[in-house]
């Protein structure tokens, strides 16, 4: 690996930073950021905003105009080097003069995946890459999670008590987080592609599953609401049917579906595994929509059972300060561990205080 | 309340963490410390180390010798007037002829409440109170709580995965929390008067719930091991029967008590109350052996009586970074808690990370 300054690496996070400005609009692409450098001075910056405009990098040398010329380009995703919705960065980068390039990830994109850095080296720039790549593949994990392993980043999101219930036996449950953990949620759903629920959460809570903070600003997207509703018992009545987006249910007997269609929803049938519904085949379906983060926002038994399928990626647990006691549920539904060895190890990546609530977030481990 | 200056404060927080110096070994008495100021520089200072060795004060004047005419001493707690095991500390003050004092909070111990500052007053100190005084009730909490409630302060420690489980439901449990939360609670015992565990944990785990950190020097002192134990089961081959120190086994019948009294415990009948050992009997008892805190190691039963009695006054909860699903034990057993109205609310005072865990430390709501 090439050997990097700390000017250098400063560089890049002000480049990640920049990149992480499109969280909640770059759908589906990835969140990239660009600062270019001469002489030790910032002399354009950029970041790409919405899928159809201009990319990160282009962005940047439009700020930098001439000062371009024998700068230094540092960039969190190799740049581009296909025609997309707009035309393709390398060439661009290349025509404006720069004088070198610092990449901290390669495009796992098929059609750039080290043509990009290709195309630069051809021309005569000097690549170095691999600074601060860790950091911008967190950044992008729901994109490369969808361009590498043909599913979507599954974010888990559980809200409980200190002692881990999300509510009473009897199903008694509102409001068990405050307002700020609530309004964190709003957060979580405005950068995720879908909100992935079951059916049995439809009927008990009739969610709408959208972004309605007014300080969230997606540009009007509303992530797709997924439903996993094997026997389609999903009501008309249902709350999510009259929202503005997109409703996808996943069902393994689709011989009821036409009403929900004639509704405005999306009907998919999907295979039966292990009893229940195929889950690898609803999230290949989602990548397949250009997903690249869902948000788990269900009950025990789908939360559970994406856990035991070693399908969820990261939990985001958000613990209010009481405790509600023994009779209760739990937030994983789990028949089939009954021994010690068969817990789920993790390592907790984040640990802060939301409000009045504690907030884990948490990655698998193996 | 009197007005205090930003120095004052540093000079009371200064005394603060000069008492805490004692945390293991002041035992029974409260921890002090003072600190002694001419001229805005500290001339003096001392903490109270051990029962029957001199209080804080008297080190701090011995400290500052001469230097002590006309100081102001900074005291986290009002100097003692009645001769105790060491002659009283107020006119120790007197005789040096210090000029003012400050005092963070009064002595509720009855041979003293309000008699030093008297003492002071009379021989002309001017005295202003209640500077940093939460901090100074905080850190004697178990000393307040035994002098004002009669009984000790009562911490309960549990070691769960992130989503609240203790163990399978076949019981199996062992390691939960890594080395660093283990050390950990170390600490709290050392604190503590008293740890207090079940027969059901006796019989389980064979726990010797000792002090054996030997960076934690408690002067050989360890805390009582009392145990809940209705029916006299506990065996006699119970490793802490061998251990130095005391243990107290309470009971509701006492008729098969000799063989553990030649075993050298201490038996002690209580009263039955709700169809278990009458909590607050024991909690008395304790505070009668001078117990200031008491730390609970036990399962879900107990845990979960002291809670629904509203006799647990801190929670200390260590969660592994694991999940360990639906197929476990909780926290703590709470039958008759049906409703989520009949939850406990808490208020987070501390959440760190310790090794590859979480601690959350929380005290009882309203």
């Amino acid at each position: 690996m090439a050997e990097f300054s700390a000017a250098e690496s400063a560089f890049m996070a002000r480049a990640l930073r920049l990149a992480e400005r499109g969280v909640y609009t770059a759908h589906p692409n990835p969140m990239v950021g660009c600062v270019l450098v001469r002489d030790g001075e910032i002399v354009g910056e950029g970041w790409h905003e919405a899928a159809g405009e201009a990319h990160a990098e282009i962005n940047a040398l439009q700020a930098a105009g001439a000062k371009a010329r024998g700068a230094t380009a540092y960039l969190t995703l190799e740049p581009c080097s296909h025609e997309g919705r707009t035309p393709p960065c390398a060439p661009a980068l290349i025509d404006a003069g720069i004088g070198e390039a610092v990449i901290a990830m390669e495009d796992p994109f098929p059609a750039v995946r080290g043509n990009g850095r290709a195309a630069l080296e051809a021309a005569g720039i000097a690549v170095r890459s691999g600074l601060m790549q860790e950091a911008a593949k967190v950044l992008n994990a729901g994109f490369l999670s969808r361009v590498q392993r043909g599913r979507p980043f599954v974010r888990v999101k559980v809200a409980s008590s200190l002692d881990g219930a999300i509510a009473m036996k009897s199903g008694e449950s509102q409001w068990i987080t405050g307002p700020e953990a609530r309004a964190d949620v709003q957060r979580l759903r405005a950068r995720s592609g879908a909100i992935l629920t079951g059916i049995g959460t439809v009927l008990a809570d009739d969610p709408a599953l959208n972004v309605r903070h007014e300080d969230l600003d997606t540009r009007g997207r509303q992530p797709i609401r997924a439903v996993l509703d094997s026997r389609l018992r999903m009501p008309l009545s249902a709350g999510m049917l009259g929202m503005p987006g997109t409703t996808v249910v996943y069902c393994t007997d689709d011989a009821g579906r036409q009403p929900l269609l004639d509704a405005g929803a999306h009907v998919v049938r999907v295979a039966r595994a292990a009893g229940v519904l195929d889950l690898q085949q609803v999230l290949t379906d989602l990548a397949d929509r250009e997903v690249n983060d869902v948000l788990v926002e269900a009950g025990p038994a789908v939360s559970g059972q994406l856990l035991a399928q070693r399908l969820a990626d990261e939990l985001v647990i958000y613990q209010a300060p009481h405790i509600m006691g023994s009779e209760t549920r739990p937030m994983f539904a789990t028949p089939a561990w009954m021994r010690l060895a068969d817990r789920q190890p993790l390592h907790i990546v984040d640990l802060r205080r939301v409000g009045s609530d504690i907030r884990i977030t948490a990655r698998m481990s193996d």
